[in-house]
């Protein structure tokens, strides 16, 4: 697939559409710089109804809240808004009984519609809401973080965390339309940015060399949030979930593909209780990880991996030291991932950069040997 | 639609087999006498995975329970079972979260199967576990009340109740099939037996006039557990309610047309704390109400809706007294119910036995007088 770069002029000035192919679901990603203040055009074009719940967390309701209701109060919208504090503990059922309360309380009734205004956590709840409350609502994600604008906003996975294992309680509940205004990730804190890149340079190492190739050329103007450059990734990435999404939606075969560097990263993610790691921080340990495996077992060779750990060590990522990994933890979360069945731990692992193969189940030794890989970072 | 009786040894002989033609979620309702001892066939038929999961209350359990897991286990699979306390208040949140844990604990993974072995509630229950955890699991529904057979076990609705009101939070996940043995309606109390004829009845109402005279015609041998008679009024409930959903699973119009009786009747259901009256208890009295508004708005001629009456008249039906009706209470329940939208409540009314209008605004002086002329049942 195409990553080309335009100038910037033409690029910022333009709404890039990227359909999702679903069926009686389809749905288009709309992209652009200050799309954000024209939602209400969106929303009329899409015969959105005239009540909305706009879903956010009270950091990204004091930089976009305003932008977005005005602009959906001009269009003729009753904005109803709940703005939960930020947090991963909002993905519990906790916050979700509190929210349907609240919708009920408010009369919401199944003519409204849910939009999660915010990162992967807003777009999860919001969207796990949004399939559940009253048997389902319409859906619109608005994401604002740069992990949500390249992956979870695309696909329609939704959900909330078990005490016992995240993403354990959910669905797949498609929304009418994703808008990303890349514009807003100026206000994004850099540790965010870094964590989203970890899923831009999965995109490019399962699915896109030339991709991989750009990211590898751009990544300091990402950094300095050059539209044009921002956009392409965005873009991309978006491109590519589309088509995996509308080739499997409910990850039944290639779908799987998605969890590069998510056996391990997810393993690292739980092994640092949700805080010391970021989730695109936990993926690019992870992918570092996973692709060693892939090199132990003969299917990628010791210069392409190099390339990957090469690009992943120009992020800054915080050391590992504080996680004190064992690996027979690490082993006992994997064991518990989704992917895992009948007790086979299972891994999409990539033939080359720009091309991966579907899970396969990986020997415990080589998972080991991969955790002890990563003690050059502190591991 | 037909509903013909066979001889009697013919039809406890046969089985039955009902298509719910849903594109890629098509599935089968197998209806038979003594079906459920042969469980095992069918989960091979259909390429069930090995991990059941069997979601059952206890009582159910104590009669059916040991029938269906000899069958499973002979079968080759591996039962889990779930049996919780009987009881309408089991279809909550906190519950719900206390059997992902255990399934959790359990390690059961999404190639598992949850079976609901049960009637509504379990059915319900189930089915939200299913399609939630880890986004979604196969499910299989065994209905063990007549109004789970005839209604709640067909059409893939799911869900949970909020403190605040019933049914709120919930989904649409079809199941891979249902199986439905009528003997086991022998142990079934002759209570619940009435409330699953109110969904009988309403199925003659709003779709079939001849199914209705045979309704009439054999009340008695159905309470006498004529297998011949049960097995043709679950058949033909089935068929019709599979054509219905079919037509449109996501109740965006015909599928409305089954909640004739239930906007009244679920009002009624809340006024009596759902303990006074059962679900199809409820139904009944509200088909009667509904009816009789029907009946003002010049759509129906008072003969059909006093042989509606007879009818619900030879079911013995617990007096309403003790709800202390007020119809101010009665409507700010209507308000909140799923089919109201902007404030008007809307219900389907019949024009005649055998055919129902799709859902119409409803003046509140006629529910008004409608809940007044419940009080010939001691309202």
């Amino acid at each position: 697939m195409n990553s080309q770069r335009n100038s910037r002029t033409s690029l910022t000035k333009r709404i890039h559409t990227i359909t999702v192919p679903l069926g009686e679901r389809t749905y288009p990603i709309v992209i652009g710089e200050g799309v954000l203040r024209r939602a209400g055009d969106l929303f009329r074009k899409h015969a959105i109804g005239r009540t909305v719940v706009v879903m956010t967390d009270t950091t990204v309701a004091r930089h976009h809240g305003a932008v977005l209701e005005r602009s959906l109060r001009t269009a003729g919208h009753t904005v109803h808004t709940i703005a939960l504090p930020s947090g991963e503990q909002q993905k519990s059922l906790a916050a979700a009984e509190r929210i349907y309360t609240e919708l009920l309380q408010r009369g919401i009734d199944r003519s409204a519609t849910i939009v999660a205004l915010g990162g992967g956590v807003i777009g999860d709840l919001a969207g796990f809401i949004a399939a559940t409350y009253q048997r389902g609502l319409g859906f619109v994600q608005i994401p604002t973080t740069l992990l949500a604008q390249v992956d979870s906003s695309v696909g329609g996975k939704v959900g909330i965390n078990h005490p016992l294992a995240k993403n354990m309680i959910g669905a797949f509940h498609q929304p009418r339309f994703v808008l990303i205004d890349p514009s807003v990730l100026r206000t994004l804190p850099k540790r965010e940015m870094i964590s989203g890149m970890g899923e831009v340079v999965k995109y490019g190492v399962i699915l896109d060399a030339r991709f991989f190739r750009f990211v590898e050329r751009s990544l300091e103007r990402a950094f300095a949030h050059d539209a044009a450059v921002l956009t392409a990734m965005i873009r991309t990435s978006c491109l590519l979930k589309a088509y995996v999404v509308a080739t499997d939606e409910k990850e039944q075969h290639l779908r799987a593909i998605l969890n590069f560097g998510h056996t391990i990263g997810h393993a690292l993610e739980h092994a640092g209780r949700y805080s010391a790691l970021k989730h695109g921080e936990a993926i690019l340990y992870g992918m570092v990880a996973e692709a060693r495996i892939a090199l132990w077992q003969g299917m990628i060779d010791e210069r392409q991996v190099d390339r990957l750990e090469q690009l992943v060590n120009r992020l800054p990522l915080p050391s590992l030291t504080p996680l004190r990994l064992r690996s027979s933890a690490l082993l006992t979360t994997m064991m518990k991932d989704k992917k895992t069945l009948s007790g086979n731990i299972r891994m999409p692992l990539p033939g080359a950069i720009g091309s991966v193969q579907l899970p396969s189940v990986v020997e415990r030794r080589f998972i080991e040997q991969a955790v002890q890989h990563l003690t050059v970072y502190g591991a």
